[in-house]
């Protein structure tokens, strides 16, 4: 019902969810169902690869894994113990077959896929020394630079291999590979994206972006996969290791804003607890007098709930959504495009008619849809229309997996909140401030000589070098072979 | 976001919901939009019909409205000014291409096309006689026999023809009508169904089962057809006739509990308002202690919000629906099957350890999810779950529309509400009371003498004769030609 | 191989091809391999009715038998003992799924399914009187009228219910129809299409257009049904009807020309002799001295062998056909469209070159074929191009169940034969005479007063008459509805 | 209409077909005609990529040219001035859509495709040591093997690389590869599978397998690449290398009998003229008295007519083929199944009754369409039949590129030709010699020292070493993924 929303696209874009089971009878339905629980991470497209003992079996398809992975027949063509899987978002990189994850190489050792979420900072400037070398990059994606560099590595063991793939990358990483013998995940140094690790049985081991997709397969979740761990799940069971420098993590707060489901539990907190905490401190931040709070479905609803709580201004549903919008409405005729967020939501008329509005939402991205709702708002004929928003002002890109627009196409970089609050139309218009935020995940601020949590899309305070950016665009051109 | 659960095959579902426009440049769009509002009322399949001052135009589909009349191609195909559209759920007369509405037939006096949302009780008794004299019928459809009806009658206008054959017609009927001067709007003398007018401009009008889809199209609301009325719109404007026998209407009170909208106006009431007086209702007739109430999404979200407002328990969102489930998942492998509700929904974990809950849901069909929605709360650590359903105890079957299993599969008909308790292991359970219901609506009470709604499936109070149910089994047959 | 060439649109075509079998196991699969020898009589769409004791079963789609029938769920999904079926050419009608047949009715007597070859010359007179009545037609192709006329006749009998709709249809027709009893093959009285009875055993009979259809299944082949012969096959066997006053058959001469395989026996004639005889005509009345005979691949191939027997000229392939030319190049890109028949044809080069041909086509219609292969013959170094044409100038319209071109389309009816060899620029063309023509089927000559076969086509002598033509354009309307 | 018989599996089947053209504003839509040309090649899937001055572009797919390549967009999302396109046949190596070629690489050079018609004998040898040095294979083709070793050579100039490449592989290549400046054409040094280069202008080239790929565009025939030689296209024009070792070609000889089109000039003769060639060889080799020659349709023609022109006995068509036999029906219900050649072949049985006949074909491979061929023309009628086969006994695999069973499954490795004869019932039996066969295309006989062609599916003399043939089954294995 809520958490996130599936069909706005002035949303930022999580960028991968990743699954992976070792030992179990159903591992592909098993990974099917868990790559469904993480559907909110990526909706484009979808993979999975099993391994049988004896081959490596694949399935890819762009679109839903509910529409695309449901028949038995693709469940059968999928045998084996042990599988990974991945739902994408579009990237840069662009969004054909062959960029969709897990990615497979026949190294000499055997059969090695890999599913990646997060985006690397260093891919291009990997990229053109092991193409000089003489690799040949099936892809786009950044990730196939980690299993080239696996490849190419001169160890022998195939942990020390994927180890001394690991040390050359930077950026963000929540990893999960499969091999002829094991189930590895791994997490990068500073945690910026989720992982977890459960259990269906003594010697059944899972890895998953979010803990929904434990529970959708009934399994227990025993801990996040630590910043900087890398998990080896083995006939021998499993072995942990910490390959690199120990450092302070800093994962992802934006998670807990908006990209995680709010039934999952992220760095050990509940994600609707975190929401709703957030919607309490705006009420102490931003207080108004009004009639109703109403969120903006589906994602303001649990910021939306502690806002009532705590101010005492009942919750009410202003806006109610359609559920029937499917992707195919994206690429609309001229003359429905006009018509915009009605194909999506319509105004509770009867509710709002005469009413002051407190409306919740998690962001402000470009600011398309918050103009169009509060548009519909005073339409419906609200007296009038306060906005409050769950996060503080998204003012720069994230290079961490997340699909932003670029800068100057943010809102909060171009414009003050009162420029903000005019250009929607709101009669005000207030964000939680950044120690709100921290507050509502149990810091008692944040501590800006170490930040706790990678907020670079509020802060612009990037935790790792950024050096792609360094390079010209000219040395980021290959052969680009579009199918 | 709330009203109906299009993927919850334990509900009843309403058969139809139908869309007429008339003179407006872009017919076609809007009434695939009109539809799309509308697609709640019937998901299986859609069509329209347009007359373009010379011809008329289909376009027929099965699936849904967004995924099949999304482009320029299929708007382009459907020209003219005036256009009828119609979106159904599988009936009893099967699935196949020809049975999608409207339908057609080209009589002596020219082209005419017809949407029908009910269902006729003596359809089966009328397709006889009609066949007898060397009607050829192209569906299965009960509504077919309108059409034949309007072919071979005697009269020579077309509005006395389409009253003729509404007059041989028995049961639930809102039918809106295309021929190549004129749109017509009918709803039977006790209007089971809704149909409401509405107006784009001075000369531009619209018919449509709910408000929600003069909303989406930016038309203005004017009334509901009455029943037993027939309004004809033409070149001189709008005609209103009243050609039954005055009757006391009986509108379907279900419309308030689930089928419509919850942003519709449904009898001059709003279905939001209803369905949260319900909720009060219910706090009032079944008071209980408990720490939380938590809707069964997302038809049960307006009475828990009125509950919870009513009782002063805090509402929280225990259940969190996975926005991505769509048709396909309806035939999962066998591995998948086992898990049911789980792919729709997960337990809010965090929120329900250790709570006292009370779970409102809008009614209890066969019972099959209220049992594994039940169970998931405990297994989500629930201390106590109590039960309560924002209708009375549904009986009996539907024969005006609505697609219900046969009585002796309806819980309520097999088990008092102690045994209903019991079978879904709730601590309690307790059932909104006929009059509580009534109350919501505005009523004081049910006149038992002369009840203002049919409440056929609570009561078993049927407000029309059911001729075909007469007959015997072998007297419905007829040679069932499958493809 | 030859025969027919599928893939010319400056062809004749043959609109229907179809198909009947009383009393197998199978009969469906038959029915699908019948169509398929059928298949060069319609390549638009095929459909197929069975009835299996209770119901009737119909599958239609648009496209080759070979593609759409092939799979077993299909062949499962038609059971049943008995089955008809109909492959057809788009017609005037549309191309509209509801058009294909068999046509199916729900008769008061039951169901009745009904696949028509051929075409009525008063179906438009028909239909409109039927409308007046009441009647709702499905599709707008001739052959509905027929089943309308069977419904709605006060005959109690089938087979007499039959009757009397067939008295009152002019034109041409073969028909198979399957009742819940019977199956009844019939021919108009002049015998215009043909119609076939063969048998599997002593209880299993099958109508078919041609005996290739018999041959496919091992079927013996009995006889021609004859020209107004009705024949009734059910539980006590066949029998024979000859309704209608005996008239002097005139079977169609361009069934042996160009429309028949020429494997089958038509009009009790081998199809590839009277070819073969063809080609001999045209070498004794227009002798030529050449290196070589070539046809025009592939229905000139027979004639080209006759004509070269009789010459003495060696036959040789100097035109090769490439085999994957499928019907999607029929809408190809502008850069592909000017290549023309090139697509389907290529000179041989090295047997061409400074040679003296003769070129064997079939017919001429437009003329945009044979100027395409005489400019590709030059182009191939070809010393002179001489053209041999193995039927008459086609001069005429077709209503009888072939698609033509409207008379002033056709070459032969604007120009002499001087002229078209000119303007296809060959250095001479001649065309066998009528009475040539005649002697390949037998006759001595034509017998003007009374000829023996139907040749409007090169005679412009209409063996019916042409009712519908002499209704202005106004009263062939209808609304029609496109979809 | 005749050469290659696309429908038949008793075949064998060249397995590739390749295309290139330099400098054309059409240069895809050309590619496509010029693949289409080559469709008998290999009809399970084509590729096409297109450099348009700065990126590349790929279309792949399965099935036809002529199905899949035929629309504008398709066109249209293939820009450039320069392209090479593949068909090819399933191979041992899998029919996943990512072993279409061409292949593509993103060299540190810039882009680079390859497409290759032959077979590898060494691939797996090296493709383990590329393996180990980190390669990453995309595919299961042999041809991959070929841009690892261009993209890991250390050389600096592209040419020299593509030199140092082809230098390591042995067995059979014609490959065509397109740069950002060249387009390259290559044929092993014994020349086994043929390329032609053509120009449309001064500096337009182009590369095909066959002259009917030249012909369809209306390209001029310049002359074969010779064996062992590579032609680079640039700005600066043509030039030839000759990197190899000089060494007596082999061309492949089945070429001639049944690969190329009969309308293509292959090593420098008429692919027709010598078919029929053998017909005549044949006809003095193994007289027989009988009234007719039939062909076995399609491929059998050129060498029937050349037998009947010798022996006197007249030509005819004995056996009708069906033109819309598709791939679909390969895979055919199980009562369909049985019927076999039936589906696509009908006796001519006017013709055959009661005569004595002699059957022309160009091969015997397992014997199943023989069998069932002379079965068919037994139960027409036909008095005596005799076998003539336009090849000498197929008894030995071919490792160069086309797809033969293995040896135990081939008829002539397992009987004589009197054991044959008897096996197809056929009253006798004759192939014609191998000198007989050197003898049609031009030599006076096989020079058994130093053979002219590579014979080795009739001798088993294979003109390379068969390196992976030595390795044993488990060193050919590697991580299968499947998909």
């Amino acid at each position: 019902m809520i958490g996130t929303n599936p069909f706005d696209d002035d949303k930022l874009h999580e960028e991968c969810g990743v699954f992976g089971i070792y030992n179990h009878e159903e591992s592909a339905a098993h990974t099917v169902l868990g790559l469904h629980a993480l559907q909110h991470r990526g909706q484009e497209a979808a993979g999975i690869v099993t391994f049988d003992g004896r081959n490596f079996h694949s399935h890819k398809s762009m679109g839903h894994v509910a529409d695309n992975f449901n028949s038995q027949k693709v469940i059968e063509s999928l045998p084996g113990m042990s599988a990974i899987g991945h739902v994408r978002y579009s990237t840069t990189g662009g969004s054909a077959m062959r960029n969709i994850q897990p990615l497979f190489a026949d190294l000499s050792s055997g059969g090695f896929a890999v599913a990646h979420n997060g985006n690397l900072t260093n891919a291009w400037t990997l990229r053109k020394i092991l193409v000089e070398k003489g690799a040949i990059f099936q892809s786009t994606s950044d990730s196939e630079v980690m299993i080239h560099l696996v490849a190419t590595s001169t160890y022998t063991n195939l942990v020390d291999r994927v180890v001394d793939a690991l040390r050359r990358i930077e950026g963000a990483y929540s990893v999960v590979a499969l091999s002829q013998k094991k189930l590895i995940g791994a997490r990068d140094p500073l945690g910026v994206r989720p992982l977890v690790l459960g259990k269906l049985s003594d010697d059944t081991y899972i890895f998953a972006s979010e803990t929904c997709a434990l529970d959708i397969i009934g399994a227990e979740y025993i801990r996040d996969v630590e910043p900087g761990e890398l998990i080896v799940i083995d006939a021998d069971g499993l072995t942990s290791h910490h390959p690199f420098p120990a450092k302070k993590p800093r994962p992802c707060i934006f998670e807990h804003v908006y990209f995680s489901r709010p039934d999952s539990i992220t760095n050990d907190r509940s994600v609707y607890e975190v929401r709703k905490n957030i919607g309490k401190e705006l009420a102490k931040e931003s207080t108004v007098e009004a009639d109703l709070v109403i969120p903006v479905p589906d994602s303001g609803v649990p910021a939306a709930i502690g806002y009532a709580q705590q101010s005492g201004i009942p919750f009410e549903l202003g806006i109610i959504r359609n559920h029937y919008v499917g992707r195919t409405f994206i690429e609309p005729s001229d003359q429905i495009r006009h018509l915009g967020v009605k194909l999506k939501h319509n105004a509770n008329k009867a509710e709002i008619e005469g009413k002051s509005i407190v409306l919740i939402d998690d962001s402000i991205v470009r600011g398309t849809t918050s103009i169009k709702i509060v548009e519909m708002m005073r339409a419906a004929g609200a007296k009038e229309v306060h906005m409050r928003i769950a996060s503080p002002p998204t003012t720069n890109s994230c290079f961490y997996g997340v699909d932003t627009p670029e800068k100057d196409k943010l809102l909060a970089s171009r414009m003050s909140v009162e420029e903000m609050a005019k250009y929607i139309d709101a009669d005000s218009l207030a964000f939680v401030s950044i120690d709100g935020l921290y507050r509502a995940v149990g810091e008692t601020s944040r501590d800006s000589n170490s930040p706790q949590y990678c907020d670079a899309c509020f802060s612009g305070d990037y935790p790792t070098p950024l050096t792609d950016e360094a390079l010209g665009e000219d040395n980021k051109q290959f052969s680009f072979l579009t199918d």
